[in-house]
C-alpha cells in the first residue's frame, strides 16, 4: 500500500510565523574500509544524495592511514572526493588505534603513551581534513559509556588515585561509610575529562568545525554521563539508539516509546545545544546485537518521526552500507547487498521528502513545555547497581534488579505518552533550580532510591516557590553515603509532610486502592507517618499516599511502586486517573482518555500546536483529543480525522495540528 | 481483626506438675553503630522492655572501639547503661576486624597475625565487659558456615596440610580412591577448631558467662557443623533463621515447616544444652537477601510459636532497629522508621504476653519423643556436592541437584507434620547408638546417598536390638570413598535383606504402586534383589520394596525417590498411608488423617500432651485428631474446638491440649 | 510382552547373493579396575559370551601397571586370560597417566616430557600385549575432542606458534581480517598430529593389529575432526554415542534419529574403512551426564538396529560392568549390581541372536546410495562459534546459537528419515568431487553460514557436471576470512543464479509460502536478487526461492531458515512436499507420505532392498511405502504387514524387505 502525504504547503500557508533555522539533516554512516572499490564508494555517496540525505559519518580508523611514521589518507580522501561530488557533509569519528581493537572502540587511554599517540593521531587527522569544505565536524569518540565498569588498567587506577586525593574528606554525620560512590563518581569525571581533552586537542588545530559525541545504550549508561559538563566543549550532543543493542528494557512494540525517551533524555542533556540521533539502526542483525532483528519500514518511519518531532537537528543511520568483514559483516545496512535501496531506505526517503517539502513546518519544531519534568539522579542508579544480589532470573523482583530506577521513570513517561502529554526527562542537575517561581510546574521523582544531600535544598526550594512535586516508590531511601534517611531524620519531612513509616516487600505484583483507583503495584508497598501532610489514601496498616502543602507548592507522595506496577501490567488507565489531576497544570491539549498502545508525542511547529501519533496497539484505534485536532497533516497509511478524532491503522504514524 | 487468647491460667490450673525452669526469653538485636543518638539508644532498650523482651544481642565491631593502641568503649558502654536501665540482658557478638569487612563477618582468620589480633581483641573486650551485670554471654562468631567453600588463604592451606598429615592413610579395600572428602572433613574440623579456640580465649578471662554460636542457612551449611564437638565449649547452641536468606528450598507457604525443621536440627545438635533461635527475620528486605520479602504479622506469630513449642530457651529477632548505612540500610527492623512498633512487633508482643501470662505451661515445654528419628549424614551431603554437574536450571533433575539429600529428609519430615507426628532430625553421630534395646524406635534414612563404613555397624546393631529402620531413595549408594557399595559387596545385605539390583533414572516425576498405594516418585526408580527379605511390592521388572526381619528388628527398604516425589507433588496422602503403619510405634495422638498444608507440631508441657497447629493451606480447615483434643488453649484468630476437631482460618495458629 | 522374531532363515532362502564378510561384532567395555576379584572378572567375560558378545574394550590405565621403573600387568593379564577362556577379542584403550586424571582422559600431551612418557608407556604396553591372541587392536586415545577449546598449556602454545609460522600469509583480497580461524584450524591439525603420532608409536612395535579411535559428542566436536586425514593411520573409525552426554540437541523421542545421524557422519568419515560404535550407553546415570536417564530395553533395541542397519562393523556398549568408584560409580552398566543381565542386556542379546541367526542377511548390509548428500563445513561451525553473543537462554534465537549450523542439517536429515529416504551426511572434504558426472546426485547445503573459498570451485563444478544443489538458510554468508561474500561480489552468483539481496531477522518462528507450501520458518527470512535464475517464489518484498540451471545441473536456493523451522515445529510435511520433488532422483522406494515421529532408515542387504522402521510417535502407526514391502523380516513387538503397509506399536522396531 502506497503511503500518502497531505500536501503540507497548502495547509501551512496559514502558519503565522516564518520558519527559523532549517529542517533536520538526515544522513547515514558510510562505512569506509579496506578492499572497497572506487565505484562502490562513489555509489554510496550518490545513494545518499538520491535519497535526500545530506550528511554522513565516517569512522577514521588509524590502522587504515597510519603505518610507522607514514600517514596515507588515500582511502578516506577518496571518500571525501565522493562526498564533495554529491555535496554530502561529513562527520569524522575519531578512531585512534588501541591494543584491543574492540568493535565499538576503546573508551579510555590504556596508558600514558597511548594518550600521547592519540594526540599525535588527532594532530595529523585534524590538520589533514580541517580545510576540506565537506567536513562538518568531529565525533570525539565513538560511544563513550562502559556499562558502569571502570577499565582495570594502571592508567585508570592512577587517575583514580589522583582524583580521590583531591576529593573532600568524607563527612557522614557521624555514621560509618560502608559503601561509597567513589568509583562511580570518578567514572563520570574521567569520561568528561577524556572527552574534554580530545576536544581541546582538536581545537588546537581546528577552531571552526562541530564537536560532537554520541552516547549510547542510554538506559544503562545514563549514570556515567555528565551532559552539562560536556556542553562546555561540544557544539552538539548525540546518541546511538539501536533497539537491538540498546532497548533491552522494552518489548519490540514499545521501541517507539524507547526512542521518544532516548531523544528526550538527550535533549535535556544538550540544553541549549542542538541534539542529534547520531546512530539509528538501519538494518538487519545476523549474529550481532543482544536482541537481534531487522527493523520494518514502518519502524523506520516511526523512529524517524519520533526523533524529528522531538526536535533533533540531525539524524544519521547506522549504516548506509554494511561492513564487509568480521562479526558484523553484512549487517546493519540501509542498502541491500547490491547497494540498492531496502524498504527501510525507501521509508527514510519518504520521511525526508516530507520534511524537505515542508520546510516551514519542520524547521521550527520545538518540544512542548508542559511544565512537567521527570527527574532521575545519577546517585539512584549508582545505589541500585551497588546493592544488586545477582538474582536477575526471577521476574518477580524486576523492580529491585538493575534497571528498576530508570523503569520507574519510563513507566511515568509512557503513561504521559498514552495521554498525549509532553514531559521532559532530566538528570537532577540539568533542571533549572534558579527560577523565582515554579507555579504551574510539576516535578516527578519516581523510584529514585537515592536522593543525595545536595538535592534536598533545591527540592525544598522548588516546592516553596510554588512547584508541584510528585514522589513515587522508594524515592529517597538512601543518601549519597548509602545511609537510609528515613530512619535517621528524614531531611525532607517538612516538604513531604511526613516520613516513611515502613516499606514492605511482596514479590511480584498486587493491587492497591489509592484515591479511589485500583492500581497495579509491584514489589514494594509503603506506609507514611504524616507530620502535617494530609492522607490521600489510608489502609488499616497506615497511610499509603500523602498530600502536603509547603510554601507555595505541594507534594503528593506515594511511596509504593506504582510506576513499574503499571508498566508491568501494560495498563496505565488507573495511574493516569490518579496522577493527571495532580499535575500543576493539566495541558489543555491532550487525549480525552489514555489510549493503550498508542503513543502521542506533542510538539510545536512555530506557534502551532501539533502531535505525532503512533499506533503500536496492534489494532485500529480511534484517538480522541481533549480539543479536537484541526488538521491531519501527515499520515503514512490511511489515517482519517473525523470530528477531531483520529483513526489509525496498526503501525500507522500520523501528525495532526491545531 | 483482633487476635484473642483464651486465658490459659484458668485452664492450666489443672496441670499436675509445677513448671520447671522459665519461659523462653525473647529479645532482639539492637544494632549499635556510629552516629546514633543517646535518645535513640535509650528508646530501643525501652521498646524492648515495653514489648516484654528481656534480652538483646549487640555486635561488638572492633572498628568502633579500637584505634591503634587505644580502646574506647563509649559507644557500647552507653548501650550497656541503657540495658541496665531497662533490665535487658546482653549477648555480645564478637566482631573482630578483618581485611574484607564482609557484612556477615569472616569465618576464619586470614593469617596467623590476624589470629593474634583476634586474641588481643578478645582479651580487651572480655575483660572490659565481663563484670557488667547485664552481660548474658558471648556469641563466639557470627554465623560460621561457608556454603562448603574453604577460603583460599595461605593460613587455611597450611592448616589443611597439617591436618591431612595427621590423618590415617587411606585404605579402600584395594580400590582406587578417585574422589575424597578431605577438604570437606577438614572444613568441619577447622570450623570446630576455630570456635573452640575463641571459646578458650574467652574462658581465659571469663569463666562465667554463656558461650553461644549461631549457625545459619542450615539446609546448605549443615554438613560443615559438628555440633556434638561444639557442645564441649558452648553453653547453648543457636541458629540464624531468616527465611529470605536461608529457606530457599521452600516456598513461602512452607516457611513454618522450614522453621520447625531448623529448630529440630539445632535441638538435636544442642543435645543436653539449651538451644536458641539467635536470629529470626524481624522485618523487610529491600535490596538484601536472596528471596526478599517482608514477613506478615501472622508469619511472625507462626514462627515464634513454632520455635517456642519446639523447646527453645530463647529467641532473638534480627533486628529491633534497622542498620542506618550500607547495603542493608533501613531493612530488617521490628520497629518502623519512627522506632514505633510494626505489626510484626505487636504480633511478637502478643506471643510474649501469652507465655509470660502462662509461665507454668510455657516453662515446661519438651519435645515429644515419638521414637522416630530422621537421620542425615554429612558424607551424603559431601558426596552430593562432589558429583554436581552444574545443570541446576532443569527442574526435572531437582533430586540430583545439590539439596536432594536434605530435601529427602524434609519430605519425610513434612509428611510427619501433616500427620501431627513428632520426629527428630539428627546427624548420624548425634543419635544415641548405645542403648540396650531399640524396641519401639524408628530410624528413617531418606536419600542418604553415602553411608560411610562407620555407619554400618551402628545400623546393624540398631536393627538387631529391635529397632525399625526405614530406608528410602538412593541411600547407601556410596561409601566414604565414593565407592558404590551395592556392586562391590553390599555390607548391609544381611540387615536390609537384599541388595540393590538396579536404579533407573527417568527425568521428572512419575508414579509407582507400592503396598497398594499410588505414590508420586521423582527421578530414580530402583529394584531390589531379595536375599532373605520379603518383597512388599513387586513389578514385572523386580522388587521395588522389601521388608526384612533382622535380629529383633525390621527394615523396610524402598530405594525409589518417594520422599522428594511427595514433596514435589505437595501430596503426602499416599506416602502417609504407606509409611505410618510401618512406624515402630504409631503415636496414639496424631491426626486422624493427614491434613494437606496444615502443620501440626506436637509437644509436651510438663506431663500434658499438646500440639501447635498452623494452617498454611490457604483455606479454612477442620483438623481431626485420633484422640479428640480436650482444650483449645491458644488461638490467634477465631479457631474453635468442636467435638475434638479444630477449625482454623487460613494463616491461623492454635495450641490444643489433651 | 515377549518380543518375537520372524525366522529369517526361511525368508532369506530367497536371497540372491551370498553374504560377504561377517555380521557386526557386538561387545561391551569390561571396566577393569583395582579391587576386583578374579571371580568377578571371569564372570564378566562369561557374561559376554553367554550373551553372544565377542569383543570387549578395556581401558589400560597406566596408574594400574606402572610404578616408577616397574611395570606390573597382572591386573590386565588376568582379564586377558579370562578373555581367552571365553574367546573374547579385546580392544585396548591406551590410557597413559596425566596430571589431571580427568574421567574421560586427556586430549593432548601437557608437556614435551609428558609426550616422552606417553611414548614409553606405548612401547611397554604394546610390546607386552602385541602377541596375545585375543588382542584385537588399540584405541589410540579415548574420545579426542575438546568442545572447541584449545588447552592453555605451554606445550600447546608452542605447537600453535610453530604451526602458524608455517601457514601461508593471509590474502583477503584487500580486506582487513578482523576474525580468523587460526586457532580452530590448528586444533584440527593438532588433533590429527597427536593421533597420528600415537599410531606411529604403536606401529613401531606392532604392525598387525587394529588401530581405532572413537570420536565423541559428534554434534559439538564435529569441527575438530579431520576424518580423511585420520584414515591414513587408522584401520577403523569409531564413535562414542551416549545420548545422556552427547545428544543434547535432541529430545529423548528423537534419540534414534540422533543415533542414525551419528552413525551416518562417522560412516562418511570412515570412507573405505570400517566404522564402529565404540561406545553406546548401556545403563543408568545417577549423577553423571548432562541429561541423565536410564535407557529402556526398547531404546537399546532401537539404537542397535539403527547402528546395524547403518552398516557398522562393530558395536561396543559402555559398559558391561559399572565402575566401582568415583563420580560414575555404579552407573552405565549393562549388568545389574549382581552382575546379572538387565533388561537392556536381554534386549541386546535378542538383537545379537537375530543377527547371528541370519548371517547372510546381516553380513551384507550396505547403506543405500540415494545420491543425496547433506554437506557440512568445518568453517561454518567455526564461524558460528566465533560470533556467539552468549544469550543462549532465549529460545527465539535457537538458530543463531551454537548448534544452528548442525541443526539445519539435522532438520533436513530427519525429514529424509520420515520419508524413508537415505541421505549421507558428509564434511565437504569427504565428498568425492572428482567424478565426471553428477547426474542424479543431489547436494544439500543447509545453514552452512561459511563457504570457504576452496569450496566454490568444487560446488560450481558439481553443478556444471549435472548435479542438483539445494541451498538453504544463511549458507554462504561468510568466507573463511569472515568476509560477507554476498555484499562484496558473490562468487557463486553464476551457479546460484543470483545474489542474496537481504536477510531479515525476526525472533522466533513464522511461516512462509514457497512453491505453494506453507512452511514453518525460523528467525531469518531472506530475499534474492535473480541474475539469470528463475524465481520459484515471490513475495511483495522480493524473491524468496530461486531455481538456476547451470551447465548440466541446477541449483534450488531458499535462503530462509526452513530446516530449523521444520525441526522446531516437529512438522516436516510441507518441507517434504517442497524438497522431495527437487531431488535429482527421487528414490523409487520410500514412504508414500512422510510419517511424523516415525524413522525409516533404508539399507541394502546384498542386492535386497530393506528398511528399518522405528515408531517413536507415541501411538500406533500405519506406514505405507511407495512400493509395497514384500516381507516383514523382523519385529520386536507385534508389527504386521498388510497389503504392503506396516502397522507398528509405539516404540516398535521392524525390518521390512523388498
Amino acid at each position: 500500500m502506497k503511503k500518502f502525504l497531505i500536501i503540507l504547503a497548502l495547509l501551512l500557508g496559514s502558519l503565522s510565523v516564518a520558519a527559523s533555522g532549517s529542517v533536520p539533516v538526515i544522513g547515514a554512516q558510510v562505512f569506509i574500509e579496506l578492499g572497497q572499490s572506487s565505484e562502490e564508494v562513489d555509489g554510496w555517496f550518490r545513494t545518499l544524495r538520491e535519497n535526500g540525505m545530506e550528511v554522513c559519518r565516517i569512522r577514521l580508523f588509524e590502522e587504515y592511514i597510519h603505518n610507522g611514521s607514514k600517514w596515507d589518507y588515500s582511502l578516506f580522501d577518496r571518500a571525501f572526493d565522493a562526498a564533495a561530488k554529491y555535496d554530502i557533509k561529513i562527520f569524522l569519528t575519531l578512531f585512534p588505534t588501541d591494543p584491543d581493537r574492540s568493535i565499538g572502540g576503546f573508551k579510555f587511554p590504556f596508558t600514558k603513551a597511548h594518550k600521547t599517540a592519540i594526540a599525535t593521531y588527532i594532530k595529523n587527522v585534524v590538520t589533514h581534513y580541517r580545510s576540506h569544505p565537506n567536513l562538518m565536524g568531529w565525533v570525539l569518540l565513538n560511544e563513550p559509556g562502559t556499562d558502569g565498569v571502570l577499565p582495570e588498567t594502571k592508567y585508570t587506577r592512577d587517575c583514580f588515585k589522583q582524583w580521590k586525593a583531591a576529593r573532600p574528606v568524607w563527612n557522614g554525620g557521624g555514621y560509618e561509610r560502608l559503601m561509597d560512590f567513589d568509583k562511580e563518581a570518578f567514572l563520570v569525571n574521567h569520561t568528561t575529562d577524556f572527552l574534554g581533552w580530545i576536544a581541546a586537542e582538536i581545537r588546537k588545530y581546528d577552531q571552526e568545525h562541530e564537536l560532537h559525541v554520541n552516547n549510547h545504550q542510554i538506559f544503562n549508561n545514563i549514570a556515567e554521563y555528565d551532559f552539562p559538563a560536556w556542553r562546555q566543549f561540544l557544539t552538539s550532543l548525540g546518541a546511538s539508539a539501536h533497539p537491538s543493542w540498546h532497548f533491552g528494557y522494552f518489548s519490540r512494540d514499545r521501541f517507539a516509546v524507547a526512542m521518544s525517551a532516548n531523544c528526550n533524555i538527550v535533549r535535556s542533556g544538550a540544553g541549549a545545544l542542538p541534539f542529534w540521533i547520531t546512530e539509528l539502526q538501519g538494518g538487519n542483525n545476523t549474529y550481532s546485537a543482544f536482541n537481534p532483528f531487522c527493523p520494518t519500514a514502518d519502524e523506520i518511519t516511526q523512529w524517524m518521526w519520533t526523533s524529528i518531532t522531538a526536535g533533533i537537528d540531525g539524524l544519521i543511520f547506522w549504516s548506509l552500507n554494511p561492513r564487509a568483514v568480521g562479526g558484523e559483516a553484512g549487517e546493519w545496512g540501509l542498502v541491500n547487498f547490491q547497494n540498492g535501496p531496502s524498504d527501510r531506505l525507501e521509508a527514510a526517503r519518504e520521511v525526508i521528502e516530507t520534511i524537505h517539502g515542508n520546510p516551514e513546518f519542520f524547521s521550527s519544531i520545538k518540544p512542548v513545555d508542559s511544565g512537567i519534568t521527570l527527574l532521575y539522579l545519577r546517585e539512584s542508579l549508582w545505589a541500585e547497581r551497588k546493592v544488586q544480589m545477582g538474582d536477575l532470573g526471577d521476574a518477580r523482583y524486576e523492580g529491585r534488579h538493575q534497571g528498576g530506577v530508570i523503569k520507574s521513570i519510563l513507566g511515568i513517561y509512557e503513561m504521559m505518552l498514552e495521554n498525549g502529554i509532553g514531559a521532559q526527562i532530566a538528570e537532577f542537575r540539568e533542571f533549572d533550580w534558579t527560577q523565582e517561581s515554579y507555579k504551574g510546574r510539576t516535578l516527578v521523582l519516581a523510584g529514585q532510591v537515592c536522593l543525595p544531600s545536595e538535592s534536598w535544598e533545591p527540592l525544598r526550594s522548588f516546592v516553596r516557590k510554588g512547584g508541584k512535586l510528585i514522589v513515587e516508590g522508594l524515592t529517597g531511601w538512601y543518601d549519597e553515603n548509602m545511609r537510609c534517611r528515613f530512619q535517621t531524620g528524614f531531611p525532607l519531612e517538612d516538604v513531604f509532610g511526613g516520613c516513611l513509616q515502613e516499606s514492605k516487600c511482596t514479590p511480584g505484583d498486587f493491587t492497591m486502592e489509592i484515591g479511589g483507583k485500583v492500581l497495579p503495584v509491584h514489589l514494594w508497598k509503603s506506609f507514611i507517618l504524616p507530620k502535617g501532610g494530609e492522607p490521600v489514601s489510608l489502609e488499616a496498616e497506615g497511610v499509603t499516599a500523602l498530600r502536603n502543602r509547603f510554601g507555595g507548592g505541594e507534594v503528593l507522595w506515594i511511596p509504593s511502586c506504582i510506576a513499574i506496577g503499571a508498566r508491568r501490567a501494560s495498563d496505565y488507565i488507573a495511574l493516569s486517573a490518579l496522577l493527571l489531576p495532580e499535575l500543576a497544570q493539566l495541558p489543555v491539549i491532550r487525549l480525552a482518555q489514555p489510549c493503550p498502545g498508542v503513543m502521542v508525542q506533542r510538539f510545536h511547529s512555530g506557534d502551532r500546536e501539533a502531535a505525532l501519533v503512533i499506533n503500536k496497539s496492534g489494532k485500529t484505534q480511534i484517538v480522541s483529543f481533549s480539543i479536537p485536532a484541526v488538521s491531519l497533516i501527515y499520515a503514512d497509511k490511511k489515517a482519517e480525522l473525523k470530528v477531531g478524532s483520529l483513526q489509525l491503522c496498526p503501525e500507522e504514524c500520523a501528525i495532526v495540528c491545531w
